[in-house]
């Protein structure tokens, strides 16, 4: 067993919204010491067009690189869509984000071929799931929507609230009407809302969280390549975002589930 | 009379919000040339920290500065209620903000002094116009609300949706129950949903529109000094973007209600 201390992953996003895929690696990996960056002062992504997403993405990946981040985990998906190969090829490091994961699972449990996905405008505008899924069987049909309201609503706090209920049932309407069998939440905001988007989509269509899927992958990884953390002492996470406001902080403890000390920095050096 | 071709008024905001400013200066004083800088790239700039915002503001106004810009109007409230007396110091150049003008007005035309205010987050925590109230009259009671959902409501083109409706009802409703007799609109989004806002605040509460009144203060200043304009050949007018996606272009046309040639540009220089 080769204990290899040097080894972090960094987890980048747009904003709080990959705290989910934090809390899931935490869950997942206990061991290995995280860096985390938050690109709150220019969030959202979603809604930003490919040149700007990817410029943002490089200097995100710089930054944890130097702060120590070995493995790279992209856990945004409108990032996801436009950066992993480039940053590869740039870094020369594992690169991680949070599509494939989640397609790798629903072309093995889809039951009809009929797969929803739900994102921000940038992702579903991109057909990302749409192309990698047909790389698997071109018979498949995938139906996006975006849900640009969900992501505001979730960092504003109303996650029980009547209104929410209303516009995901609005949302989720058409792919209800398409007879769908598996949904993919692709942002990670919405593992938030997954009970009310579980509810309003009707049990009998399985729901997939890309933020589970993606710290799998990693801890797969890691196995393979027989990376072990030392467990004797509690591993050493570092939390920053771009910029720290009083709603901020606030979001982040009900993304992660636990209080964390965040630094604020600016990602491009 | 002096005809001066060589003013230009420069008009940034956090992104496309700031074309409702645009659109009164337009239908005011249509014989001056604008250029609009939206930092699409970096909206929105509400829920960010006041430091984040003042760098994104000095960096707004060097681009249009070096675009020709003569006279500056702050055409977002987060960045008025934190940039324009330090964008005055560092570039000896008029800067117009709209805060102010909105209050001048408020203080005049109060009956029983219970002024309402609406913003994003940013602005109501600031508590920018309750100060500049109270610098007017200490007795007068400001009741600040912040609103966060409604800029992506009407950035999704919602403006007469059900959810909509009810979004705005519930955010009114402790303004209605303190019973102000006056209501700022404090950002450039909501004058798009100012009818709905009227019919959930009552008819007789007055709103105020602050696109409307900063037009009318750089209208005033340009008579002041003498500013006029050719009218015998149309106005050249030039709008850029930090980032332009394909639902930019369409949010750009329904906040000014005109077609426009928009360019990109990045305005860290």
């Amino acid at each position: 067993m080769d204990i290899n201390q040097s080894h972090s992953i960094g987890v980048f996003d747009s904003g709080v919204g990959g705290l989910t895929v934090v809390k899931e690696l935490l869950s997942q990996i206990p061991d290995a010491p995280l860096i985390y960056f938050g690109d709150t002062a220019r969030t959202p992504y979603g809604i930003k067009g490919p040149d700007t997403i990817l410029r943002y993405s490089i200097e995100n990946t710089k930054f944890l690189i130097s702060k120590g981040a070995t493995i790279i985990v992209v856990a945004c998906n409108s990032a996801s869509s436009v950066a992993p190969e480039k940053l590869r090829n740039m870094f020369n490091i594992p690169v991680f984000e949070v599509i494939s994961p989640a397609v790798e699972l629903v072309v093995k449990i889809t039951t009809k071929g009929r797969i929803g996905v739900i994102g921000t405008r940038a992702t579903i505008e991109s057909r990302i799931y749409e192309k990698m899924i047909h790389n698997y069987n071109k018979d498949f049909k995938v139906i996006g929507q975006p849900c640009p309201l969900l992501v505001p609503l979730v960092e504003e706090g109303w996650l029980k609230a009547r209104e929410t209920k209303m516009i995901v049932r609005k949302y989720l309407r058409p792919l209800k009407q398409q007879q769908i069998d598996t949904l993919i939440l692709g942002c990670t905001h919405y593992p938030l809302l997954k009970d009310i988007i579980q509810q309003k989509i009707g049990k009998r269509v399985k729901v997939i969280d890309s933020s589970s899927e993606v710290a799998k992958k990693v801890k797969t990884y890691l196995k393979l390549n027989n990376i072990v953390f030392d467990n004797k002492e509690r591993p050493l996470h570092q939390f920053y975002l771009s910029d720290i406001s009083s709603v901020t902080k606030e979001i982040a403890i009900r993304f992660l589930g636990q209080k964390i000390s965040i630094k604020k920095a600016i990602s491009a050096l």
